[in-house]
């Protein structure tokens, strides 16, 4: 289970010595054909890694034959030089692959304003064709940057396959730690089809992931078709496929989440409107009181109904319920009996709250505790 | 220096058994007179605790005979109970105080969700008037939570004083420690000139304080005078004054954040509108990364970037310039030479922001970095 599994791609890893650690640190990803369609999704964030500036053009006429990855240096905020360094990377694997420039999608993350080593990068660009086969798991190690595992998946349709590796932390908010996600397949799919698949999977999925309400530079998605399989899926069983794979890659991304010791899904209902939930559910999981509550196994509801209670969403604020892994904590704004002996000592715990309009709005968000291990890593990244 | 430094006030303390801790958990202040003048503001969450939906009323005629407070339970989150129960809070010590009930203000602070112990809370309450003099430090003490020192400033102005007393680290954000201030005057001041310097002053005093992005069920800032000083400032004079008390107590209370090693200023610059560079304030001061990197004394300019560009303001992405302590660390998006080596190991630090746009919107928020400290004190609390 990993890129390579679907039919009509390789893959390839190599050390080019940009993560300080001497672990491998460059990959790449081939579109063997015969198709080479592709969709993209990326960062909101308002800066942008050059990296993210060139791929945004490269696929967009929806055609990728390859994605060139390194990890140890995001290739953010290096002005002009960033943006020729990315355009010259992509450039030289073109070459050697035999394939255009405006084919190539190239993905960074690490430290931000550092300057690519070009010398190192050169090198890695070199060695990577040579290194290509069918065994995709070498990419997935190389890419990853704090990550502890590395994170493949695959999911099956009727007559194809999507296969996917990623790193990070989460799309919309991730950590430090830029999210990165390519998916392969080998089903025949127009890019529209890819397109409309790959936004409609990151909703439920990768949007969902809010881990600390940071946001990078670098992120991207990039789902690629080889059309191998011979087979034509319907769009809904191609979306179906590809939101089972990023499921599976935002639950593992999750798991993985710096410092982590609690999964946590915030499921929000009660709400006006789906907009107003969503709103209510990522400012209770970026709350650092409520996170941290949570790293101390501690059942405090009333933090939640604080956090809430800035959200910019209708509420009854006499009338707001809270459930801790389906206990009721808190109904109608008030401490349910035995509130604060609900044991949240497991890893997963479920929050779900009740917003108390009266409306149909729902949504639900990823997050993590917050803990030692989090401010360790954070504080300790670049220095 | 305290709440009974300027003429009319007298102040007590006491200790109900509210706090587990057996400190001193309750505290009065007593306006004499002749004037029982008074104006308040209050937190912006939209789930109140009972003692701030009591004092909304009680001051919304512009006076108060009294204050009364209790540490360690926040009487939020308890349903009609709490409505009744700091009701009946501001009767008793009406009765005792030979006042009428809707010229008490009531403030409390601590965990939610538990309902008051009323009967530790009646021989408080009971004991306080007894108590009360003209040395204000202990009711100081008495309204701590997780702070570690008692808060109190004084501020004259041309023939009166402003004095006051406060807790907790933040108006519209603060941790879980609520914010309460409680200001006394001696002027000659009408409740509509009180609540005009009291608005004013809150603005770039205690509002600027963003220590985590949570906001309290409790927060409260009640300014009372008492006129015996028989000078009557004109509205500047007392804006002055009420304003340098204000800013006092918001240095204070940074100084004491839960868990602070530094105290960082963030200064947003070069934005269309001030809205728009507050807004990026903020997001820069809640944004976890950051505030990691600055608990590691790390310049990681990076994550400033990062997290402005996620903020709804209008900026150049090529042309933001960052400076640490007066350093350029970040020019036109991209590293200043020798940014890696700003020396960011001092407590106190300064972060500017220009976002680029040649608009003259300025604002900025004190904030602090996130330390294990901190989620010490957060996970820890209510277990």
């Amino acid at each position: 289970m990993s890129v390579t599994t679907p039919a009509g791609f390789t893959a390839a890893a190599t050390t080019a010595g940009i993560k300080p650690s001497g672990n491998p640190d460059m990959a790449l990803v081939v579109n063997n054909g015969p198709l080479r369609h592709a969709a993209a999704v990326f960062t909101r964030n308002k800066v942008v890694a050059s990296p993210v500036k060139y791929t945004r053009v490269s696929v967009s006429d929806g055609n990728l034959g390859a994605v060139l990855f390194n990890a140890g240096n995001a290739n953010a905020c290096n002005g002009e030089q960033g943006d020729r360094d990315a355009a010259e990377s992509a450039q030289l694997i073109a070459e050697l692959l035999d394939i255009t420039p405006l084919d190539v999608a190239v993905c960074s993350t690490g430290i931000i304003g550092e300057l690519l080593p070009m010398e190192k990068v050169h090198a890695g660009i070199a060695a990577l064709p040579g290194n290509l086969g069918t065994d995709g798991h070498a990419a997935a190690e190389a890419i990853m940057t704090t990550d502890t595992v590395a994170k493949e998946t695959l999911a099956e349709g009727p007559g194809f396959t999507v296969g996917g590796m990623g790193k990070g932390v989460g799309m919309m908010a991730p950590s430090l730690a830029t999210m990165l996600v390519c998916l392969t397949t080998d089903a025949e799919a127009t890019p529209a089809m890819l397109d409309e698949a790959l936004r409609a999977a990151v909703v439920p999925t990768f949007n969902t992931l809010d881990i600390d309400g940071s946001t990078s530079t670098n992120d991207t998605v990039v789902l690629m078709a080889s059309g191998a399989s011979g087979n034509q899926p319907s769009q809904s069983e191609l979306n179906d496929a590809v939101l089972r794979a990023c499921a599976d890659l935002a639950d593992q991304l999750q798991a993985d989440a710096e410092g982590v010791t609690k999964r946590v899904r915030i499921v929000v209902e009660g709400a006006r409107n789906d907009e107003e939930a969503l709103e209510a559910a990522r400012v209770l999981g970026r709350d650092n009181l409520f996170k941290t509550a949570i790293f101390g196994s501690d059942p405090n509801w009333g933090r939640v109904l604080a956090a809430v209670g800035m959200a910019d969403a209708e509420m009854d604020p006499d009338g707001i319920d809270v459930y801790f892994n389906d206990e009721p904590v808190c109904l109608a704004s008030t401490g349910a009996p035995g509130a604060r002996d609900v044991d949240l000592s497991g890893a997963d715990i479920v929050v779900r709250v009740d917003l108390g309009t009266g409306g149909d709005g729902t949504a639900f968000v990823r997050t993590t505790d917050l803990s030692h291990a989090y401010v360790e890593i954070n504080s300790a990244y670049s220095t």
